[in-house]
């Protein structure tokens, strides 16, 4: 095993994915090419079912944060699994609708849904929507009034709580375009506002502290602060929430340096904490949801590339440039997010060769990796990073016209493509 | 005029756009929407075709680097204007092909172009490949013999020079992943490995210092560095350059606090400069050639998006947020690039309000700006983004299921569809 399940060696010294020879995947499907082992992915869409049932209780679901990856096959995977969906664009809510996924399973988020996001959410049935702020609440309400729908949503809350994780992807302090803060008084107006309107039926609330965090500390700050809050709306409006959903957040394990976490062992404490809080409230619980995307898709993926130049720079750097990069994964160029980069075709020699990862595109700042150690490789060798499930393929672009690889699914040994690769001609198909 | 010749206000105190409402523009196209003067990349194509010649003299010429921005109408215009191309990929010589672009007029850039790019490009006939290693130099030989071509060739220098620029976008030093360096032999290696490459006629040399450069001596220092390899390489060699191409980078002025810029005179007094120093060398003087890309397109380029949510958080800050953002301009998000940004609806009015600008995505770093003063917008108005014509739709990408805006593009007052707005069917269609 190399850093998760999904990922060890063979006999021939080579990375396998699911017990497939990472090299004769290159040569079957081409490289750059994105790996999902669709059997990682099930095992932890159970395994946060069957904690949230074991350690939150009654109807408390984990919902399935479809950014992170997002294409119709991981829908009908979530809808076999009867996991719920938060999706956050009607691009979302359209390549789930297309997977035959239940509109009824969908939470509908977003800071900034247009009037037409919101219609398109009412007629096809979406089960909740996040409302975020005053005006998409009266927007909403004038919808529903117009398609004669009642619509249940949740009101986005911002809790105030600095996860200290990246600045980039801390949404739940006060300063945030999300949500409506608690602190400044925004939130129970906005509760206020929501018990008012005809058409919407208010089932709870919402608050997101951040992403990748590996402990249950900011959740239960959040839990605190949102659950003092639900205390203080029953008092003041009578109104009693249904949902409290946490929002998304727990780490993944990009490298050896990064701590392991053990996610139903995260939920037990959580829940013990959450049963804490609501005694001592004499709050009723409510259904205790949670936003897992990164967690249930990260590691169930690999992209291999093939390496091209090889390049050593005496008194400087090395760098071996792949056939992909930013285009497919810009969480480097964008964060310095760390990778665990190999020869996938080598993967037994010794890693001693120190060199920067350059992608393919005519940019400075398109590396993959820096400083980082692998067998050397040679030109052909395929360069496998692990652990790119989680917004690589979702943030790709076609920068410098590299068209996007596929997305090739994993099922119990079987590679089958989920996502076919992009052709030059699917780019120039919009140009008139 | 606001900043840039295309931009102005009219009557109803709007922004316009090549003299056109900016707010009809938005009515008629939808919105988010991208517009490009094609006058004004006209203009600058024409600018900078007659400065070369009357400055740098000889053949030289500029070069339209696309990875700014590219798509089939993008290459007409340049078919149209004699303007050479910089391509970057086999993507872009596609889309240049698509256009009827002459192949013969491309120089095909890249640290990793691959085998069947390599193959592409001989085959379609592309006049120059840039070439930027000892391992591309080697498959590029055998690829010629193999297609019975002759193959002209540049070979790509890192000449050593920091731009005091932002570091993703410097290419100039010695440690990077493009080209061989002078300073470590490596340079002077590849020229004598070229030199015996029996289907390879080495033209001359590229260099690249880095991009957004306001003033002269970054390039006057690359070919200084440059003009004395070049004297070097003929004294060691025998060989003599004919083309010395100083790759990118002159500024863009994106708000009023960047220093304008007369390219022109850049133009000018970068050619004295190069004369003195051929005739202080004794050196023949190469045709110049430079890949302008931004300075072509970005001040010709306005994105227009419609104002949602409007938020004000007592004590911390307001937001706007657009139904567009990093999915479609990138560079607040990776590189914090400040832009002017507008509210075209309300253009005369007192830009007081100061705010940050958020894009739809869910996620806290999706931003466009930060801390600027527009005139404070209601839900429905639209907001302007100026001098977006590089970078931004060339970089854009389906985060979240958005999908892209279509770019618009305006010939003497009329404005036209170049690249339509992606569907929801659109990306989907990738989908198994």
């Amino acid at each position: 095993m190399i850093l998760h399940e999904s990922f060890g060696i063979n006999e021939k010294g080579r990375l396998t994915i699911d017990g497939l020879d990472a090299v004769e995947l290159a040569d079957q499907f081409g490289t750059p090419s994105m790996f999902i082992s669709e059997d990682k992915v099930r095992k932890m869409c159970r395994m946060y079912k069957s904690a949230f049932a074991e350690y939150f209780g009654g109807a408390s679901s984990p919902i399935y944060a479809g950014k992170a990856l997002c294409f119709k096959r991981l829908y009908e995977v979530m809808k076999e699994e009867e996991f719920l969906a938060d999706c956050v664009s009607s691009g979302e809510i359209e390549t789930a609708r297309a997977a035959g996924y239940p509109m009824e399973n969908i939470f509908f988020h977003g800071n900034n849904k247009t009037d037409e996001d919101l219609k398109r959410a009412v007629k096809y049935g979406v089960g909740h929507i996040v409302v975020d702020g005053v005006e998409e609440l009266l927007a909403l309400e004038d919808i529903c009034a117009a398609e004669g729908r009642i619509q249940k949503i949740l009101l986005r809350i911002t809790p105030g709580i600095d996860p200290h994780t990246h600045k980039k992807i801390i949404t739940g302090n006060v300063d945030s375009k999300f949500g409506s803060a608690i602190s400044t008084g925004q939130a129970e107006a906005i509760v206020r506002l929501a018990l008012t309107m005809k058409r919407l039926d208010l089932s709870g609330f919402h608050c997101h502290v951040g992403s990748q965090i590996f402990d249950i500390d900011p959740f239960r700050d959040a839990a605190d602060i949102m659950l003092k809050f639900i205390f203080d709306m029953e008092k003041n409006t009578g109104f009693e929430a249904k949902i409290l959903n946490l929002g998304g957040g727990f780490g993944v394990r990009y490298t050896e340096d990064d701590p392991k976490i053990d996610y139903r062992d995260n939920i037990r404490r959580l829940g013990e904490e959450i049963d804490k809080m609501c005694a001592s409230l004499g709050v009723n619980k409510p259904s205790i949801m949670m936003e897992p995307g990164r967690s249930v898709v990260a590691a169930a993926g690999a992209t291999l590339y093939t390496a091209g130049s090889v390049k050593e720079i005496p008194g400087f750097r090395n760098y071996v440039s792949i056939d992909g990069g930013m285009t497919d994964n810009p969480r480097y160029t964008l964060y310095q997010s760390q990778y665990t980069v190999l020869n996938a075709t080598r993967t037994t020699d010794r890693a001693d060769w120190e060199c920067t990862v350059g992608g393919r595109c005519c940019e400075s700042g398109d590396l993959i990796a820096e400083g980082i150690k692998i067998a050397k490789p040679k030109r052909g060798d395929i360069i496998a990073v692990l652990v790119t499930g989680a917004y690589n393929y979702s943030m790709a672009s076609n920068y410098n016209r590299v068209p996007r690889p596929p997305v090739v699914m994993i099922s119990k040994g079987k590679p089958y493509v989920a996502v076919r690769r992009e052709t030059y001609d699917d780019i120039i198909s919009l140009d008139e």
